[in-house]
């Protein structure tokens, strides 16, 4: 069940602030007497902290007889505080920008207001991924092991034009009014969600038919299938995620900026990118595992591109997963 | 200096016709007595006749002084027929589909009308290497050799959707008009350009700051760049030849379908694929070659993505490609 946790008025690291913040989030099983047990699973770009229920339950990756499992959500996803749900003053076009800092902040304090003392493992998928690095680097004393999937510690430049491109197509559907919209931008939706298309899966995924196990008849399904999908996004609740992502960066605000931030992780580290992800490619981990001090790269082989150990996606891709769970948590 | 070859009524494979179809195209030296030292340099999407330049000259890929060199214009480029270049019964809007089919016959026409009785070499660069497998699996007779470079010889579904979603953004700005556009769809047409700077390179050009040696100072100026630079096309004439990209396929007219064109290449072949391509990865190049009689893969090692080896990008580059010539040629 979901709660919701009222952080008052939030400081955002920009300078904004959000007027009446709240961080909903959902808990499975108990913290243990030394507050020590908890796993943290940060939400996802379009996702919310359920998408995250296929890892939880006995015989999942996390069993709640013995994990405190809390599961947040990311701000501007439409759950926590978004442009879709603010206090009036910030809502819509107005949001202020939100950064993975404020997130991992207001993560923090959530997590001590449960009372949780030590954070066993956070373990988060694409832009959870980011989340997982920002704590470690912001917590290195809370936090004992992550396992980014399908993510990376920043925003790299050739993601950020990605992200403009997809960005771009609403700016190009008038009826986005400039984030004043009263009906959604239907067609900018539309072109949202075709746009990205070509970039969640490979070029494998398409030259194989992989779409077909995803329950694609065809090449068409799919591009009609994401063009559909985004009709019923919120434009702006997709715009200020996709800014909170564009902006990512450990480094951001640490004095030895990147490389600094990434030196000052203590947590072990299992940086599991996907073989063939197209905007978080495995040679962006390969090189920032190297700046990790206790980092090992576990590629999670799959023609699936970015989409590749999204939960409940495909359970060869839950057993790589595992594995490193169990290693991450043996220790 | 470029000629026009009147086409008169001309016959499309899709059954529609040209009223009053031409192809714009340009020569280079002299056809020799025995109508056999032509090189044919297909022209590639927003890329002219012109664009081959940098190929052609003393001391460059292919000397005047030895060869008869053409560089004919792709239907829809706004210098053969295209939307904004046609008779009123088929500008605009109404142009009608164009096959890459269609090119390569026109081109035959135009090539029979100049005298040359055999093609030494098909080079072509990305939609230039889509002519030049058409022209090999259609006229095996005619065409001693080919050097696709940073193409394929169909458009491959990854593709396909990679350029649904380019379309799109035309798509979601209301002055596009459904093609009936009076004044320039300005916004689509800079979302159009946006979207493509993500695909047109590759991951590590952005990581290694490649683009400053391309002149640009940011990834922003990238971006602005490229939004900047469509602004000027013609929405119709860039929706014209997508289509011809995304129907590309030399199978598609042929008994034997794909494997069975492919099969029936007699030319000597050298296919180049950028070995960062993002759309026309290197992968299908590797698949297809395999399908050749006299295939031979030569990576095009470039971090430059799908603008690897386009005409005058890269010294290093022309040093690859001029030994693939020098390999066909001397053959």
């Amino acid at each position: 069940m979901r709660s919701d946790f009222d952080l008052g008025r939030f400081e955002l690291v920009s300078g904004s602030n959000l007027p009446s913040g709240h961080l909903a989030y959902e808990t499975h099983g108990e913290l243990n007497a030394e507050g020590s047990n908890c796993i943290l699973l940060p939400s996802y770009y379009t996702g919310t902290s359920s998408s995250y229920e296929p890892w939880i339950g006995p015989d999942r990756l996390f069993d709640p007889a013995e994990w405190f499992i809390v599961a947040v959500n990311l701000f501007g996803n439409g759950v926590s505080t978004s442009p879709s749900r603010a206090h009036p003053d910030i809502a819509g076009a107005g949001f202020p920008d939100v950064d993975i800092a404020d997130n991992v902040i207001a993560q923090h304090r959530l997590l001590s207001h449960l009372g949780v003392k030590r954070i066993r493992l956070i373990a988060g998928w694409s832009i959870g991924a980011l989340q997982a690095y920002e704590w470690a680097a912001r917590y290195p004393d809370l936090v004992n092991a992550i396992l980014p999937i399908a993510g990376a510690a920043r925003c790299s430049p050739h993601n950020f034009v990605f992200l403009e491109g997809v960005k771009s197509t609403l700016l190009a559907d008038p009826a986005f009014q400039h984030g004043h919209y009263s009906a959604p931008p239907v067609q900018g939706l539309r072109a949202f969600g075709t746009v990205y298309a070509g970039w969640a899966y490979s070029q494998e995924f398409f030259r194989q038919g992989t779409y077909r196990e995803l329950g694609y008849a065809s090449v068409d399904s799919v591009i009609r299938g994401w063009a559909t999908d985004h009709e019923s996004e919120d434009a702006n609740d997709l715009l200020a995620m996709l800014g909170t992502w564009q902006r990512a960066d450990v480094g951001r605000y640490h004095p030895g900026g990147f490389e600094g931030a990434m030196a000052g992780i203590t947590a072990q580290a299992i940086v599991m990118p996907g073989s063939t992800d197209l905007y978080f490619p495995q040679a962006d981990s390969e090189q920032e595992v190297e700046l990790l001090q206790h980092g090992k790269l576990r590629p999670l082989v799959s023609d699936l591109g970015h989409v590749a150990g999204r939960p409940g996606i495909r359970a060869a891709e839950t057993v790589q997963i595992s594995a490193a769970v169990q290693e991450l948590l043996g220790s």
